[in-house]
């Protein structure tokens, strides 16, 4: 079984990166990461969003904000940072407080400096097929690892665990324009185990522990692992057991090591993108 | 087999409309038909709409455009439509030619008015399963036709041929807030006719006379065919063939006869919810 590692794929893309940015004459693109109180999963993708913007030769800053900041003052701060000619792009961490409204947060948001997908033009764009928005970081990554390992999608049959905003349903849509046939699964689903066989590429985006293992895979298929959890001994994992789904899928992806290092690499060249389109507008 | 027909679906839902109605206190709402051009379906459509908003009490105006209009023209004219205090919902006859920026006018289009979902707004709430925007009528036709018909849809395997912005990909959205397990196929799709066959509820939106068959059907499924096509003779015909899909299909829709007439009678109700909803704002 071939393992596909995040870290090549992240590598692929920071040459690409690097290119954009020396057309940039010198300019620095900046991300503005925005953050309401301190949960751990915030922090940590927090710290390795802008660890990455670092490592590929740009800037992000860090606006966090007390996990009961008002609607009214959250807001007009937001409104600050998304007027801001020196910010290129945001990156929201979500879920939102419940005093926040995240639903008018999202509407708010410049369609430009969106870097995750979340308002209604790069949603609609995403779903469309057109390609000028931007998608949400983790559906694109799957793409994207699956593409740097030259796994082909036209044609193949495509089964997704999970239909969140961020992950299932988007990765549905980008699948689709990649002219696979796509499958969504979820809680609700009859027969997961055989519909999960039937796959030539599974991806698992449904938030819980291990919970597909070899026996939901078909043979040779290529398995991609969106999930990041944690398990009950504190073991960061995925939702695919990677032991027993490794007698089975001819490809897999690891959990740390996949795709999470895909994500922030394409949240940097929606970065890079952000910036470029911002200054051929000469907003810079 | 049993025969899915729109017309008592519709009779539904004009009760539905009616019920509403009453409640509006004798307003009467106003639907803007707008059509560039002289495209047969186009008058079709318009004529069907326009015959249902009144049979259901409501009111339809055709805005006509020559097929060369510039751009200039229609953007101040589909505006002018847009911002009229005295029209509720506008439903917009497209493709439009080539001369005209479809997607300037999608985004141009006030989304409390954009009756048959096509602004960014509505199609991230479809996305996101936020029944608050407006669907695009014929997808949404679909589902309330197998409502209508109880047609359990939670747990169910639904295969959809075709993947356009108008049917296609907006169901898949729409049946997987059914709960539906949903697998979107299209031109590129291999072994088309072992997938279709899995399908307990299965979708023609290909737009392709008569595509499918009975060898398309798997046993006992529910049959539901969207496209309206003209065949070498001249005859109005969907994507099924019905003689033959009807010796598989435990239930099938005929067309004419099935979907058509249900998705006016969203539109309709689509009308009745515009203009309440304006009435509620003072918009009236």
């Amino acid at each position: 079984m071939v393992l596909l590692k995040g870290a090549e794929v992240s590598a692929k893309i920071q040459k690409e990166v690097e290119r954009q940015l020396e057309a940039m004459d010198g300019y620095v693109p900046v991300l503005a990461v925005v953050r309401v109180g301190e949960r751990p999963d915030d922090l940590s993708y927090e710290k390795s969003a802008l660890s990455r913007m670092k490592k590929f030769g740009m800037k992000g800053i860090s606006f966090a904000f007390p996990e009961d900041v008002s609607m009214e003052k959250f807001r007009k701060e937001f409104a600050r940072i998304n007027e801001a000619p020196e910010i290129d792009g945001i990156l929201l961490l979500r879920p939102l407080p419940a005093q926040l409204d995240e639903k008018e947060i999202e509407r708010m948001i410049c369609p430009e400096k969106d870097l995750d997908g979340i308002c209604p033009e790069n949603i609609a764009k995403v779903f469309a097929g057109d390609e000028t928005g931007f998608a949400p970081c983790t559906a694109e990554a799957v793409i994207r690892l699956l593409k740097a390992y030259e796994i082909p999608m036209e044609g193949k049959r495509a089964v997704i665990v999970g239909r969140s905003m961020v992950v299932g349903r988007p990765l549905s849509m980008l699948l689709l324009k990649e002219n696979a046939t796509v499958t969504v699964c979820h809680t609700r689903t009859k027969n997961l185990k055989e519909i999960c066989r039937q796959g030539e590429i599974l991806v698992a985006a449904a938030g819980r522990a291990r919970m597909l293992g070899g026996e939901f895979v078909g043979e040779g298929a290529v398995a991609v692992d969106v999930g990041i959890n944690v398990d009950e001994n504190g073991t960061l994992c995925g939702d695919m057991d990677l032991d027993s789904v490794g007698q089975k899928a001819s490809m897999a992806t690891p959990v740390p090591g996949g795709i999470g290092a895909v994500t922030t690499a394409v949240l940097a060249e929606h970065l890079v993108r952000a910036a470029a389109g911002r200054s051929k507008r000469n907003v810079v």
